[in-house]
């Protein structure tokens, strides 16, 4: 099986797909996604594992404009709703914030879950039921990558409620919702996400996140080197690789 | 910024990497996973989006014997536990599965997500609050594809309680544990997931999944072909090219 050693080459494009991933909400092209792209970004969202191989996704593709317009007003509603829970100071920053591309992107994506899909019991859920909207959420983030790596941005709208959804998409009510996309080609690809570039927050150092053997536990003297290393990277990122 | 589009040869290495990756349970040599690569995946899985850029990931290394014999001990009771919900024969298989390789790989990780962080009003988790949660699956599987790429393998093991990992690890009780991780180097990476290659289940056909518009919409005559690139798709991978 040596033959599916990735080479150091490849490593490298991995890890410029995952550092040059951007959460899109502008810069969309109107350019249709060609179905033979569409195909290749689907099947690599569906190659990903899955608690006791169970494969609980949906996709539905919405190029319709009428519904997508209805997305757009439950966006609007919950913007409103959430704007009046800051101060003032954050509100007027949170309301200049473009958050979601539903209509300028040329096609979203609903991904919802499905908890009964080979069920009751399925290998691995019985201690954590939960796990399947795991499984979908590492299918969404194949499908992100996939689409970096086709020069397609995504961008999740999280801004929305599962309540106005289910009826726009006649979703049953067993099937779990759990992200709403907008995908298009884009004019560029931001070197930072939105929210630091604009100042509403920074990348957490990362040896600030990472215990050794216990929540809170000091990294050990073997581990200690990884804090160099995590800075390194963060240096050599800045310079624009990863 | 042209210089951060993915060429072709790119592109192929992350469909390369997203094919290849598996959920592994078994094949772990015990070679240690260097700092300095150990620092490069924790990079990557730090890189994912997350809502509101809140990054509520913590990741716990993992690598005392003792810590992880305790771990062992709660994955088999659990396994015991679920057993006793399949039919005769299917248990039988199930028991003969392995599930985890808690012991032999060399590292072992713990994933929790802070849903206080930057908290109360995080930008994007009003109408949606577990988001955060979908974010931290997402630097998961940002993780898991920077392992394969670096040729370690990493198995999610699910059946596990969290009210046993929680004192194991002294996880305070607001922070939700996400996934308990197995890693290491492998002999090989199977072509086939585990549960496909011993007949437990098949991959589903894409085209089973995809809808278009609406739940259960037929994909309107433009996007029809889609099932042909699908199926295409599914039989240049089965001659082992993603």
């Amino acid at each position: 099986m040596e033959n599916n050693l990735i080479t150091e080459i490849e490593r490298d494009a991995v890890y410029k797909t995952i550092y040059g991933r951007r959460d899109v909400r502008r810069y969309f092209k109107s350019d249709p996604i060609p179905s033979e792209v569409l195909a290749r970004i689907l099947q690599a969202a569906h190659h990903a594992g899955s608690v006791g191989y169970m494969q609980p996704w949906n996709f539905i593709i919405v190029e319709d404009f009428n519904i997508r317009q209805k997305v757009k007003e439950s966006f609007e509603r919950e913007r409103s709703e959430a704007a009046l829970l800051f101060d003032d100071e954050k509100r007027t920053k949170y309301l200049s914030f473009k958050l979601e591309g539903i209509l300028e992107s040329p096609l979203n994506m609903v991904v919802t879950s499905d908890p009964t899909r080979f069920g009751p019991q399925v290998i691995g859920r019985h201690s954590m039921p939960e796990t399947h909207l795991y499984s979908t959420c590492c299918a969404i983030q194949n499908l992100w990558l996939a689409a970096r790596a086709e020069n397609i941005g995504v961008g999740w709208v999280s801004i929305l409620k599962r309540e106005d959804l289910r009826p726009i998409f006649h979703i049953p009510q067993h099937i779990a919702i759990v992200a709403y996309l907008c995908l298009g080609y884009v004019t560029c690809f931001p070197d930072q996400p939105d929210l630091e570039r604009v100042g509403w927050g920074k990348r957490l150092p990362l040896e600030n996140l990472v215990y050794f053997d216990l929540w809170g536990g000091q990294l050990s003297q073997e581990r200690k080197e990884l804090v160099s290393f995590f800075q390194a990277l963060v240096n050599s990122h800045a310079q624009g690789s990863p």
